[in-house]
């Protein structure tokens, strides 16, 4: 089933109370290097940093109390997991996180602050699936995908009905695509409340299924992904392709130097804090800027978690004096 | 004259459509970790990346038509440099920024970006000092001081007035105090809209001379101050001393280290880049979370003009591998 605007709206109104409304923030400088009003939705200022905290709260708090009662668990290493430990706290029942060994400690104490419990498992797809499987049929946990989902995508959605609100008259939505989540729920929204905007999937052009797949008109798997957007490596999930070739204007892809410029440009200019998968709309956004000119363009910042010891445009701290 | 709050009222009306109203965000993270509801009061994300902005358009708006058009002068090498240059060009007349040779390329670059004229001078106060006289006495332009001027101050309580108007109900606001442009105009401002709130200036202690005036009741300069706070170091001024004498609560005096850390928090936490001066009422939050347990806690988060190249909390980039 494919979630409707409906289900958007009534994904609003279900996380209001638990989530942020965040944020939109315009800056002189950036909408001059781009020709055109730049509106700044910033998810980077979001629950745990990043918009998946309104996919995993829709998704959480949808369950039945006897669903719920079971508890919820998921395999990422990423933002979804924060987000979806935080909502099974929040509603009081337990989450099981299937990580990979290789995830940075800092992402495990943060998921383990939330309280939930971290399964490590091999870094490979198939040992996080195996060990997933595991943990659900040992706990009857219920699975709460990060993307491939309809309550995660009307979740993620909201984002774009509060942008709307706050902007109104967006010309254009630039909107990054990993597994689609983000993007599927965000033309689903618009379609319903600002028909009228163009949405653009913006994606690393080391990661470029979703552009691919949609010269393709089906869905072709992401081979061998390489981008420093760590965020945006999975291939589009198959109930968010359809709905991306329906719903979407284009994608426009975006090499992962102008992404670290544009994360710079951010934090520079607007003063905020972007990991480079939520930059990647404003690099998109200066590399486009003809046909931006003299228009109104909403820019969804995505997430903000990022290693302040390892930012993109310094150089390496390991080792930095190898003995000769 | 001192600023009243009537002077900060009509201050607000006039700077409304030349500045940004910035968000109040808050973060679970920190409020955890000071044990308080913290509203951060994001100037960072003000025009020019301070609140200076604020002060220097009140000024430049309140000129007569005869005197603006004789333009306007200041010595400075921060944030109000920047302010004033952008000022005046939206009221259309020049600006002269005494600047010392020292200051760093890229703020001399924003300032001339703005259309300002840039003299540049020794680096000293009395080269400053002498340098613009000679501007003033050439060009006929108004003296715009930094923070010890009426104006200034009613335009920098105009961040204090949104604060108070978006999180009603606050116990304590945390301002940072230099000059005391900020802190006066806070003072003032919450005075009138919130006279329950207790202002408490929050200096960095190696740039103690509010704290030291306030204990000797009367004005002492800041001796050889030495902070991470670059923006601090200047002593308080003779207008902006006796409101906060008369209406602040007390002077919190913090180390540099306390600071850096808060800085990180606020990036790593908050995803807000924020200047060191602008991290000091958070680091004081955190140093005093025992006297603000439970409370609501608004904090000034005073600018974000950083250099990406040299977070404090990263080793220096020059020459990493010295020869042995």
């Amino acid at each position: 089933m494919s979630p409707s605007y409906a289900d958007v709206l009534a994904a609003a109104d279900r996380i209001a109370p638990h989530i942020h409304r965040t944020p939109v923030v315009t800056c002189a400088a950036l909408d001059e290097l781009c020709g055109a009003r730049l509106f700044l939705k910033c998810e980077n200022l979001q629950k745990v940093g990043a918009f998946k905290a309104r996919g995993a709260t829709n998704a959480v708090l949808s369950l039945s109390d006897d669903e719920a009662a079971r508890g919820v668990a998921t395999h990422s290493s990423g933002n979804h997991a924060q987000a979806l430990a935080l909502a099974a706290r929040r509603r009081g029942v337990p989450a099981w996180i299937v990580m990979p060994t290789t995830a940075p400690a800092v992402k495990r104490a943060a998921v383990a602050g939330y309280g939930a419990v971290i399964v490590p498992c091999e870094p490979t797809l198939a040992a996080r699936e195996q060990t997933l499987r595991e943990v659900v049929a040992r706990t009857g946990a219920v699975f709460v995908p990060p993307y491939d989902d309809e309550r995660i995508i009307a979740g993620q959605g909201t984002a774009a009905l509060e942008l709307a609100a706050d902007a109104p008259g967006l010309d254009r939505v630039l909107c990054p695509v990993g597994g689609g989540g983000l993007l599927a729920g965000t033309a689903v929204a618009l379609s319903g409340c600002a028909p009228a905007v163009k949405v653009v999937g913006c994606e690393p052009d080391g990661a470029d299924d979703t552009a691919r797949s949609l010269a393709a008109g089906h869905r072709l798997p992401a081979v061998a992904p390489r981008s420093v957007c760590d965020g945006l490596l999975t291939s589009v999930g198959e109930r968010n392709f359809p709905l991306i070739a329906r719903l979407v204007a284009g994608v426009w892809t975006v090499p992962d130097e102008a992404v670290i410029a544009a994360m710079r440009l951010l934090f520079e200019r607007a003063k905020l804090v972007v990991e480079p998968s939520g930059a990647i709309g404003l690099a998109a956004a200066v590399a486009h800027r003809r046909e931006l000119a003299g228009g109104r363009v909403g820019i969804i910042l995505s997430g903000g978690n990022v290693d302040l010891d390892r930012l993109p445009w310094l150089p390496p701290r390991e080792d930095p004096c190898p003995t000769r």
